[in-house]
C-alpha cells in the first residue's frame, strides 16, 4: 500500500487550497424495507449537485473486508498506510483531551465500572455516570502516588478517563485489565515483554489503590484500563507533503488524530456549524484543511437508520458554505462506512468525491454508494485520496524523468 | 504493485505473437467548449472499430494522482514496478542517443546556458541554440581531460548534450548544478554521500574548464548538469517473460528504454510509417514487439488540442497495417495521459484495448477515455498490462496447483 513518504520528492508547495471534509461513518447499506441506503434516502440536494460536478469514486479504508477503527480510517485518508502506522487507543484518547504525551509516556483508556461484593463486574461502564460525577473521582485517583512514576488521571466524558504514566522505562507492552464481559473480575495487567514487568506492577498497584479509594462509591467502585499505548512517531504530513495543514474538529479524538499527523489543530466550538465558521476564519492562513463531521457515525453506531439520514440531511446545507470559499480541491470522503443496519463500523467502500477545475461532471447523478461506484475515480485505496487531492491542486509533480 | 519477476515460474515460451503499440501521451481531457476529449474529437474509425472488437479498460501508470515521466510510464507497461525501478535522467538521455553505458558509468544531462558578466544565469537554455551550433561546442568540451576519469560529451539536440563519466569509484550520488531559475549562478555539484566526494570534485573541475572554453561564446557561454545517474540493473524482460522481444521506436529515448529493459532494439527510420514497415520486416523473428508512437504526446505537451487530435487521426490508418499481421495479441495503450488542456503529462487513467481471439466485442462503442472506462478490463495498474498480454497469448500458465 502507498505510504505518504514514498513520493516524497514529488510534493511541491503552492498557494492552492485543499479542503478535505471527512464525514465520519459516511457509507451505509440499504434499508431492508426500501432497498435504499442512508445516503440514497436522505434529501441532500447540495451533496448531490456537487457529485454531478465532481470526479466520484469509492475508497477502501484498509483492505476489502476490513472494517477500520477511527484511527486507521483517518490515517489512511491522510495518506498513512494504516497497516504500517497504528495509534493505540490510550494515546488517541489522551490526544483527544489535549493531554500532552511526550516520547516515552504511556497512556491508557480508563472506564469507571461497577463490581459486586465478590469483585465480579456488574456494569463495565458504571451505569454511564455523567462527567459531573466522574470528574471528582478522577481527581481522587490523580492523587495516587507510586514511586518511580508520574501518574496523571484526567476525565474524558461520562464514565471514561485517561491514565498517563510518565517515567524512565515505562512500557506500553502490557495487557488490558478489561475482560470485556460481566460476571468475572477485572484482569491483572501482565507484561508482554520482560522489560514491561515493572510497568505491569505499577499498573496493578494503581488499580489496587483505586479500588480502595472507590470502595464506598455506589456505581463507580472500580476501574478498567485498556489500550496502553505510546504516541507513534508519525512523519508530520505538513513536512512530507509540504503543506501547512489545519485540523478542525469539534470532537476530541479527531483533534488528537490531527495532532499526531502533524496538523495545526485550530480551536473551534462544539458543532459542525462552529467548524465551518472556523474554516472561514483561518482559510487564508493554511493550504490544507481537514474538517470533521461526526454525527452521521454516531447515529449509525446506534443502529438508527432514520437518525443517520437526518444527520446527513443536516450536513447538506453546510456544503454551499464550504464551496463559497472556492477551494482548488474540495473532497467529501468518509473514514469508513457505519451502516445503520449493522450498528457498527464496516468494511464497505466509502463514497468519495473530488471537486476541482480539472474534473468535470461525468454523468453520476448523486452522492451515494451506487452512483459513486460508477464514477471516474473508480474504487481506490483510501491512502491514494491525498495523491488525487495534491495532483488536482498542482502540488504533486511528475514522478521520474 | 506487481513486478514482472513475481510470477516468474508461470511464463512459458510459445510461438504466439504480441504487439504492444504505445501511443505516447494517449489519454486526454475534455475541451472546455465541446466537452469532448482529444480521442472523442478525433475521427479514428480504425481505432474505434478495433475497440468494438476488443477488451477495453483504463491503466493507472503509477498510482492514482501520480503523473509519470516517460521512464516510469513505459517501465510500468513492460511490467516493471515503477516505484521499485527508476531510470535516472542522465542514463535515459545517454541511452536515447545510443551512447553505451557500462556498469559503473555515470551520465548527466547537460544544457548549454547563458550567463552574464557576473556569472548569473540569463537563459538556462542558451536561446535554444540549434544542434548545428551546439555540436562543435560539444566537441570542444569532449577534449577536456581530468586525471582518473574518462569524460565524453555527446550532443543530443539543440542546447542539450550528455556528459558520461567512466572510471573507478565514479558515483551518481552528487547534486545537480542547475538552480532551475535565472538571475543566480550555477550551483556547485555536492556529494550526497562521502564516497561521492571525488566525483563532485571531478564534475566541478569539468564545469570550470567548460566555462573557460566557452567564455567567448555569445549565447552558449556556460553549462548546467543534472540527473547524474548510472544505468539501473533491470532484469531483462526477454529472460523473465521467456520472450524474444523487439523494440521499434523512431525516437532515441524510447530506444533507450527498450534497451534497458533488455529488448532487441531494431534499426528503423524517423517516422511511425518507418516503424510499421520495420515491424513487418522483422515480424517473423520475434514474439513480442514494442512499437512507439510519439507525436500525440508532443502535441499534448504543446497544449495544442487540435494538433493532438490531428496526430491521433494520423495514427489511425496505420492500425489496419498492423492488424494485417494478425498478431495473437494486439494492444493499444499509453504510457500516460497528456491532456492538451494541461499541456503536461497527467495522472489520469489511460485508455487501453487488447485484441485477441480470446476477447470479443463487449459493447464499448469507441476508443476513448469514457468508453474504455466501461470496458471489461476495468481500471488496472499499468504493470498488469503485460500479464493480460501474456495470458491472452497463451504465454502465462496457471499460478499454483
Amino acid at each position: 500500500m502507498i505510504d505518504l513518504e514514498q513520493l516524497r520528492d514529488c510534493y511541491v508547495s503552492t498557494p492552492s487550497k485543499i479542503v478535505l471534509l471527512v464525514v465520519d461513518g459516511l457509507g451505509g447499506l440499504a434499508h431492508p424495507d426500501t432497498g435504499r441506503s442512508e445516503l440514497e434516502t436522505a434529501h441532500i440536494p447540495n451533496l448531490d449537485a456537487m457529485a454531478r460536478e465532481s470526479a466520484c469514486g469509492l475508497t477502501i479504508p484498509v483492505l476489502p473486508g476490513v472494517a477500520p477503527g477511527s484511527g486507521p480510517g483517518h490515517l489512511a485518508l491522510f495518506g498513512y498506510d494504516p497497516l504500517k502506522h497504528m495509534i493505540g487507543r490510550g494515546a488517541l484518547e489522551a490526544l483527544g483531551i489535549d493531554m500532552p504525551l511526550e516520547p516515552g509516556d504511556v497512556a491508557a483508556r480508563g472506564n469507571f465500572c461497577t463490581v459486586d461484593a465478590g469483585g465480579n463486574l456488574v456494569d463495565r461502564r458504571a451505569g454511564r455516570i455523567p462527567t459531573a460525577l466522574s470528574a471528582p473521582l478522577c481527581e481522587r485517583l490523580d492523587r495516587i502516588e507510586i514511586p518511580g512514576v508520574e501518574l496523571d488521571v484526567v476525565p474524558v466524558q461520562d464514565y471514561r478517563f485517561v491514565l498517563r504514566l510518565r517515567g524512565k522505562g515505562i512500557s506500553e507492552a502490557i495487557t488490558e485489565t478489561d475482560p470485556q464481559q460481566s460476571g468475572v473480575p477485572a484482569l491483572p495487567a501482565k507484561a508482554l515483554r520482560p522489560e514491561a514487568e515493572s510497568t505491569a506492577g505499577i499498573v496493578n498497584s494503581f488499580v489496587d489503590q483505586a479500588r480502595q479509594l472507590l470502595s464506598e462509591e455506589e456505581r463507580a467502585n472500580m476501574i478498567l484500563l485498556r489500550g496502553f499505548a505510546q504516541l507513534p512517531d508519525l512523519p508530520p504530513m505538513g513536512d512530507v507533503y509540504r503543506l501547512n495543514p489545519a485540523g478542525i474538529a469539534a470532537y476530541p479524538m479527531y483533534r488528537g488524530l490531527a495532532t499526531v499527523c502533524g496538523m495545526n489543530v485550530i480551536h473551534t466550538g462544539t458543532t459542525f456549524g462552529d467548524e465551518v465558521k472556523t474554516l472561514h476564519q483561518v482559510y487564508a492562513g493554511h493550504d490544507f484543511f481537514f474538517i470533521h463531521y461526526k454525527p452521521a457515525d454516531a447515529a449509525g453506531e446506534d443502529g438508527d437508520f432514520d437518525a443517520k439520514v437526518a444527520r446527513l440531511e443536516e450536513l447538506d446545507p453546510f456544503i454551499p458554505q464550504i464551496r463559497e470559499l472556492d477551494p482548488d480541491v474540495f473532497i467529501v470522503a468518509g473514514d469508513h462506512a457505519t451502516p445503520a443496519i449493522m450498528a457498527s463500523h464496516s468494511w464497505h467502500p466509502v463514497p468519495f468525491m473530488l471537486h476541482s477545475k480539472l474534473t468535470r461532471g461525468e454523468g453520476v447523478d448523486g452522492f451515494n454508494e451506487k452512483s459513486c461506484g460508477l464514477g471516474s475515480v473508480g474504487t481506490i485505496q483510501a491512502t491514494q485520496a491525498m495523491l488525487l487531492a495534491l495532483s488536482h491542486a498542482g502540488k504533486l509533480t511528475k514522478y521520474g524523468p
